[in-house]
């Protein structure tokens, strides 16, 4: 696990913003090279698919033209949905590193445990990694939203 | 639910073939009408994310223009794996009917209870529609495979 590599999540998740998404960024490593990156674009692109994970992960997977993304590792920002964590175990990612936890939808370590998801492959995973930096990107957005709204 | 429209999604996986990818196919209706389709494409795009729901809810979130497919069913032959299920889930889709059983990676009656896994969005499910034919397509596809490796 590399701090930089957080930071670069970090740094893609405020790009969400440009489209009021809330925001959440990605990027994937491999041999120390970031191979793919995403940051949510739900609103901006009308789509339940289009999260910060599945972004990365569709651009890794180009990058290497492979679909197991074997040796890679993810930095997220916000601990990943179902959905996400299910693409993050397809594609045979190695370590998942997370920020803030996300309370209601996150299947790894909140709303499912990701020990009890696990099919065939084997993955470790790591959180709270600059966690008040990853969970403050997203409270600002909804105090902003909320003046906004106001 | 019809069962035209599993035909349709048999119609549809049978296409996965013309690229040696394991055959699923998938449809998206709403008010009588398909607004989605996709087949899995796994081996053609080498992308862990192309399974035949995910090119579905693609599909139908643009025809939509909406990252939510209320009131929409969603007919696959395949039980869906963990990915697929949260992408149903995340997509609000009132209602899904799968055909085989995925014994291993099914992720709705097998290896994970959707129950267990769901969230604030409720969904149906009928399990069994086409069952035969849906697991023929694939049965007839890996003893081809099997025969054409020796």
């Amino acid at each position: 696990m590399e701090i930089k590599y957080m930071k670069e999540a970090i740094r893609y998740g405020r790009r969400s913003l440009l489209s009021d998404d809330v925001p959440v960024g990605c990027v994937i490593v491999k041999n120390n090279k970031i191979i793919g990156y995403g940051y949510n674009k739900k609103e901006e692109l009308h789509s339940p698919l289009a999260h910060a994970e599945i972004m990365a992960i569709n651009m890794a997977s180009k990058n290497l033209n492979s679909y197991h993304l074997e040796g890679c590792d993810i930095y997220v920002t916000l601990e990943p949905c179902l959905m996400c964590v299910g693409a993050i175990l397809n594609a045979r990612i190695k370590n998942l590193y997370f920020g803030a936890r996300n309370k209601r939808f996150g299947a790894v370590i909140s709303h499912q445990k990701i020990e009890k998801l696990i099919t065939n492959h084997r993955i470790s995973y790591e959180s709270g990694i600059l966690e008040r930096e990853c969970a403050n990107l997203i409270s600002e957005f909804f105090s902003d939203l909320r003046k906004r709204s106001k």
